[in-house]
């Protein structure tokens, strides 16, 4: 449970909000690259942080994000030319180029130097993983890109999909930092009709929570009884700002997550899954229309199948992310009102992630900034699930299994 | 006219309003019995006195309605389990019985007693003519069922329908005690294409109206002069909270009319026809889709006819109640503004209905409780339309007239 | 760019505010004849000036124009009976003649006098040019019809269409009044995939502005170096409260174009071309549906072509006003925000425009009323593309070249 204060202040991020200031400290995976499949392709809309952009990728290839409207009358340059390494407004010509430089200025008189005086807001992009990651924070603060492992190993061992859903983005991230619903909103029913289990240690439905502060932010530690002289272990990072990994549904796979915010009211999912050793199927999540919206949507009620709710899943929804989607989508609305809440043993992992947050945004705001952005390789993460002795302690087992060899190393 | 404070206080009734307080002390219909066709059939939605809660039938058979939203972390019960005599919410399985008691939680360790500290709103509901009734008030102050006919005799004897008006509930009830509206809005065209009344006695324009106060509300007399020596009257009662009878179209039938408010700027109108000899065609009102929206609604303009408005009816749109929502959905907006009214002599009803209202809610925010909700024989009546010799008094022909048998008593 | 408080002032003309009651000092052009297309026809929707109206033609063929709610209890008389010379409210049967007397009022007693008090606002209306002009002003400041030359000849020279634009009419004015804007946002492609520009003179890009206050307005002179020894004037007269004049692309032929506020943040286009000497096509500038709503619209991103915008045209859009409308729909939303713009020189005459504006309604607030609407004369004026000797002062040749012959009278 949150207060109405605190509430706010976690969820809002929209300029000038502390967590707003908080996200632009980090690279947020914002666009498949195929959305700009080319250079000089057509430029596309992008709302993130709420704030209206534009990206398009440049003569060279490169990905560039601009504020959309044009500072001379206010023109959406989404309807811009993508011309020769700038993207020109289309009501008076007026160009632009990926570092927000005015390079051309044809409606004003030749020899006008007003074109040095105007800068359109750019924010830095790059490419990696598949994905193109935005960075809106201040310049002198930009940090690396994160070393995620799904980023590093070849594009044939990953499958990266992007959806937009329509809520706050702590919604999304509090799911994933909740291991405690998955054996209720996932689960299959059996021939009882009752909800079956993934495998057997999945049957302790009351694991022991306990929660790891880390340089990159939380590790968050389920600990079930395996037998009388072992325990399972299965322990999500949450990595700031907003991202986790879940061990995947193929052996020696995983899953990132990443809740990043378009406004106060709706998110980009992106999802990656990736194995170590071998090449996995492409294929999206959810499947959603060209604007990356949901088929299965809160307009259709996710296309609920309630006979199938009866004999075949726990909730008759077809698919786990549109399972989450549903519960997600509308917690009492958009933005969910965490002062009605009844929070119990098995929200400590939500609890510790809000903590982390909005302790992370108030010392920004105080003037401390987060270290995470300038520690790429802190990112070099996977999450673990593993049985062991219960003398040997979970430190040792993080380190063994946590963290991803540093002999992987940037593919581009 | 009221002033703008007054319009506020009669037309709002959300939670901890006046009015909103007043409406918690009736039962009121919402549910078609067929939304919840069996036990343990799945959860509907209900939007009640601007609440947000889910409805459905335990395994015993019994119509239950929870507030919709889990107290766990918001997750919707709409998408939740109907299981063995209580709801399941799909989120992390907490599981609500018929009266908001949490009668399990598998996510909390074994011996956790944290699920007897959780209670979920819960409203009383029964089902009574074809319609589940919901009670939302204190829970002690919890009224009888009232006795109203089309309840009381065989349900082939009665015609039920259900839909959703797009405005606040009051102008649905303004429209039902205003007699004077029927020789205009709902008249048919003649041969010279000017209306037609619906018998002699209607084509006295000009009736006298009087308002008596009663037990459950107002009776509303429209008395026209039939003959030299002769009246005819037409007596409306309104019953409150929002409850209406008007003679039906055929002999020995009558019309019930309850506008229930969803929220300020919606309601639910049930309609309901009985014969006290014979059985009725079962037929709605409106023609509406699964969720009761009228498939004639301002969207398709009611889909109206202006050729036929010239030639067969006045207003050239199909379906009385049809006629009465296009004017009702839109006076001045959703929420009509009574600021600006002129009313006259044939607004009398509509002027005492609000009269009482006010007065109702006024008293019990003093705390004087209504004594309607507390005698539901008084709920026994039905509209009187008679003639008689003018030296006959109103009151005379009302206790013969409006008053229907104390054998007839309540069928579940 | 403005002031916040500016910008509110210039924009917003609902009742009571400065700039609203400036254009209540007009006549407006804002129906189609077509949409009134005989005596007693259908009544139709109209929303001007942030209020909403009802417009209907009476039995001897005269427009009318009323509040559309019945002062009755608000119903919507859009809904009513179009009868001899008056709209009959469907509710009650209030019937209304065309300057808002309560003609008829049949459900109130005889001898009632209640209508006598009954006074629906009413605006003058009246036909002109093909299309229903509304003046919405104070009564006895009722002026005359401008005489604008598009009405004074045949209807087979002229075309006249009206299309909605989702934006504040200030946006629309604003394209109006920039001539610059027409080299980019307009342009063909050549071979060379640049753009080509219409004539030889247009080559210079960057004309010297300069601005003539006038009686009706604005003259914006656009000044083009045309060889060494000529220039190519092109003025372009804007007329208040919000009309313009281009030249069109047949000889001899212009087009007028009126950005009409119907609320804050939309508007109806009027656009007449019309041609001196002969017969012009009548068609549409923008592809509109029953509802004059662009087919090509935001929701389809007007149905931009990417490929075409590469090889074909500046933008890809099809047809030049959808391009205006494009740009302008969306200036970071519905009402541009003037307070982050960067004008220059180019905004000469855009800047003018808003000062005369600003000026004009500041005065009348103060209490001086405008002159121009008494003077119809004034309206009497084309544009004017000439060139001509330098030594040539420009008055001269707008004197020769702007003004019509006052040999054509009224038509009608």
């Amino acid at each position: 449970m949150l207060s109405r204060k605190e509430n706010t202040y976690i969820t809002e991020i929209g300029p000038g909000t502390p967590m707003g200031n908080l996200f632009r400290r980090y690279w947020l995976p914002a666009l498949m690259a195929e959305e700009l499949p080319e250079a000089d392709c057509p430029p596309v809309r992008l709302k993130l942080l709420g704030e209206d952009l534009v990206a398009f990728r440049t003569t060279s290839g490169r990905p560039a994000v601009l504020d959309t409207w044009c500072p001379h009358r206010n023109a959406n340059l989404f309807w811009g030319r993508n011309e020769e390494d700038g993207l020109r407004c289309v009501y008076h010509g007026w160009k632009f180029d990926a570092d927000g430089a005015c390079v051309d200025m044809p409606n004003e008189p030749p020899r006008s130097r007003f074109a040095e005086k105007i800068r359109q807001p750019a924010y830095q992009a790059v490419e990696r993983g598949g994905v193109i990651w935005v960075y809106m924070g201040p310049p002198d603060l930009s940090p690396a890109i994160p070393e995620l492992e799904w980023t590093l190993v070849p594009p044939s061992q990953r499958s990266v999909s992007k959806r937009i859903q329509e809520c706050n983005w702590l919604q999304n991230l509090e799911g994933e930092v909740d291991s405690s619903h998955a054996n209720f909103l996932h689960a299959q029913l059996g021939p009882d009709r009752r909800p079956v289990r993934n495998d057997e240690r999945d049957e302790d439905l009351h694991p022991v929570f306990s929660i790891l502060e880390t340089d990159y932010g939380l590790a968050i530690c389920a600990r079930r009884d395996a037998g009388t002289d072992k325990y399972y272990w299965r322990i999500t990072p949450f990595m700031l700002p907003s991202y986790t990994i879940i061990p995947g549904t193929y052996g020696g796979s995983y899953t990132f997550t990443g809740a990043v915010p378009r406004d106060d009211t709706s998110m980009i999912g992106i999802t990656a899954t990736w194995n170590l050793e071998h090449d996995i199927p492409q294929r999206p999540f959810v499947e959603v229309d060209a604007n990356y919206n949901s088929l299965q949507n809160k307009r259709n009620d996710y296309l609920i199948d309630r006979e199938a709710q009866k004999t075949v899943s726990f909730t008759g929804i077809r698919g786990v992310r549109v399972q989450d989607m549903a519960v997600q989508e509308d917690q009492r609305g958009p933005i969910s009102d965490r002062t009605t809440e009844h929070l119990g043993a098995s929200d400590t992992g939500v609890i510790a992630t809000r903590r982390r947050l909005l302790a992370q945004a108030q010392a920004l705001h105080k003037g401390t900034e987060p270290s995470q952005p300038h520690d790429p390789q802190a990112y070099r993460l996977r999450s673990m699930a593993v049985v062991a002795d219960r003398s040997v302690p979970w430190q040792e087992l993080m380190a063994e299994h946590m963290h991803i060899p540093t002999t992987l190393t940037m593919s581009s």
